[in-house]
């Protein structure tokens, strides 16, 4: 039995209807996390939490949305939709209306509401804490509730967080090149839910851990177990908890450890004229994680009738993976075909995708390179702290979305 | 230190130089083993023996071979190559010799030699042991040892097979249609290691558990508690352990529990006109398994003019995923281009690729669908019971094969 009730009004938005628990609710996004950082960290005893809530509820693996970058799947996340409707298809695109290249950290560039504003209308006390900043205006587009970030904790106001002095509540925030960066969030979310400040939150973490480490490593087993002690708490607290990720993670790199890049724009060049430019979609605020390098990138033409041989070109390119065209991305991976280019290009499990030689400044990794955003790190694990009932059990079965956590956790139980 | 002295001498293959542990060595192919079996079977505390061999080794994923079927990833297993210098792009193809439609159950199908001949020849005691005896003879092309499989384990003469009376030395050899038909292959895997009949081995197990149970269904976690006694006792004997799987597994129903098909042949004859045949490599003499329904066909055409425009309509077709020309085929899935005809499809998570209705006798199918063949079934668990060096340390994190195993295992450890 709860010490509190929690509003278990059913609410629809996009399409589906939620019935929230009558329970406190936390939707845990842990960035960058390939099923091995979860393997590996049980393996060595570091997550007796979470190897307890999947015994106890579920563990499996769920599909993201391609390209598979942070704010890309965030959006899918917290709408419920493909990008092809959230209209974010890359953390970095060209506005198509202004013809700028533009970062899509504002809630301008999304085309849907959100199940957390809707969440927080039908009566719930909802809280979106992100690591990154810049997900914060973005994921909580028309929401009347709490959101922060643990990089600008400090400077969270009533008016624009919805709650302030965190730093109080909460303790001193760490930097956001941190692993603590990620933690600060979990706990902000046992601390809001603890003190009934929030019943339904949407906590976002930060990649940085895993772009610099991969899952055998101290650090990571460490940062892992860190997380699953949160994850501790919140099941203590009795909170019904989805757990899923953004977008794996992999090692790209050559044997001698440097970066295993095809700089696309210069190869293509080289090949068919300056009239080419290749938008890396993973371009975002935070440089240390990995240069702007990642496994998808867009191509825009001068010349449209060059298409289908670039697109020839490229498929036969050695760690080249996908090609397609504008059309036919837009409906096998889900895209906005308005905010991509004329051709799509994914890459190899251990391959990146850059501009060219110039354009990405490989002195500030701090690691050897590991990334995502193409195919090999599409699929990302699933937890759930309830049983599911047999509607859902079959639909985990199927070929389930990151983007049905909301889905799963609210309507998924027995 | 061990009892006996093992071969250590360096043997080469395809190559690749292998040298072979100084302990017995047993390489083992889970079939069907999606890592979400070992995940949530370890979950459940039914894998205590895994969970300590990747604490103690190591645990991660590895790409195995596309089409992801049983013959086309054991052959590459046992060769240490892809289908393309195997020759084996499916269970069932069409032989371009004689036009024939043949299974590919014979190693005059093999164009390489294999890994195992080769450690026989360098003086290493090796046994091959396969649950479906298709396997057997394929796998074992000039190899000097054991051969035998659990489906005829009664029959097994020395002169065939390397060994007679298995079933004294083993105990009764269980029905093909089992789970037991893979514990059989562990527990003799056991039995000659045990005995010094053999020191290094293939033990290559059968999927019907996998078509048949979802990874968190009691019978699953009762079959893999029993594979995990079995590596417990290899592990106790001190054998050097490697364990991958040939592809991995997922249901591929409606929410009606009826099996997801796209009848293709029919499909395309209908919009094209009757000169298309459709082949299903998954084509096996296994029935029950999966009623000849996988997530990878291969089209030929009898008007090669309608290549493009088939290829339009399919890759626009909801379910299908990939399609490449043969060319295209040969390149990015690595496959013979003279065994696969004019086009390549592959379907997604949920979605397997038929022929016709009237050649799939879905009453066959003991259960809802469960099946592979496709991108979703590429990546699969790998286990090494020793910790790795450096080198094939950074080679695990890069993009490894399943096909990399013996490599691995023979020259991987620390």
């Amino acid at each position: 039995m709860s010490l509190y009730n929690y509003s278990t009004k059913t609410f629809t938005i996009n399409g589906r209807t939620y019935s929230p628990p009558n329970a406190p609710t936390a939707v845990i996004c842990i960035d960058g996390c390939a099923d091995e950082y979860l393997s590996t960290s049980m393996a060595h005893g570091c997550m007796p939490n979470c190897l307890r809530l999947s015994a106890e509820g579920y563990r499996g693996m769920v599909r993201g949305a391609l390209p598979s970058f942070t704010n890309v799947n965030n959006c899918a996340v917290v709408t419920g939709l493909p990008p092809s409707e959230t209209g974010i298809g890359g953390n970095f695109i060209i506005d198509h209306e202004t013809g700028e290249e533009v970062m899509t950290n504002s809630s301008k560039y999304l085309r849907k509401p959100t199940i957390l504003a809707e969440a927080s209308k039908s009566g719930r006390k909802v809280a979106m804490v992100t690591a990154k900043d810049k997900l914060r205006e973005l994921l909580t587009k028309d929401m009347h509730g709490i959101a922060f970030s643990s990089e600008k904790a400090a400077e969270a106001t009533l008016e624009v967080n919805g709650i302030e002095n965190v730093e109080k509540l909460i303790g001193a925030a760490p930097p956001i090149y941190s692993g603590e960066a990620s933690l600060y969030v979990l706990r902000a979310g046992v601390d809001l839910i603890r003190r009934g400040i929030s019943d339904f939150c949407y906590l976002t973490l930060t990649d940085f851990m895993q772009h610099k480490y991969a899952p055998s490593a101290p650090e990571s087993l460490e940062f892992y177990s860190g997380i699953d002690r949160y994850i501790g708490l919140l099941m203590d607290l009795g909170v019904v908890i989805g757990i899923t990720a953004d977008h794996g993670m992999n090692a790209k790199c050559l044997a001698d450890g440097s970066p295993n890049v095809i700089f696309l724009e210069s190869e293509l060049r080289k090949e068919f004229g300056d009239g080419i430019q290749v938008i890396c979609p993973i371009t975002d605020p935070y440089v240390v994680h990995h240069g702007a390098l990642g496994s998808a990138v867009t191509v825009y033409l001068q010349d449209i009738l060059l298409r289908d041989s670039i697109a020839d070109w490229l498929i036969r390119h050695d760690g080249i993976t996908e090609v397609y065209n504008r059309e036919i991305a837009a409906i096998k991976l889900q895209l906005p075909s308005d905010r991509i280019g004329d051709l799509f290009v994914l890459s190899g499990r251990d391959v990146v995708l850059g501009r060219s030689p110039e354009y990405h400044d490989l002195t500030m990794l701090e690691d050897t390179l590991r990334s995502h955003g193409g195919r090999y790190e599409e699929m990302v694990p699933m937890l759930l702290s309830r049983k599911l009932n047999c509607n859902y059990s079959a639909k985990a079965s199927a070929d389930p979305r990151n983007f049905d956590i909301f889905d799963f956790v609210c309507n998924g139980g027995n």
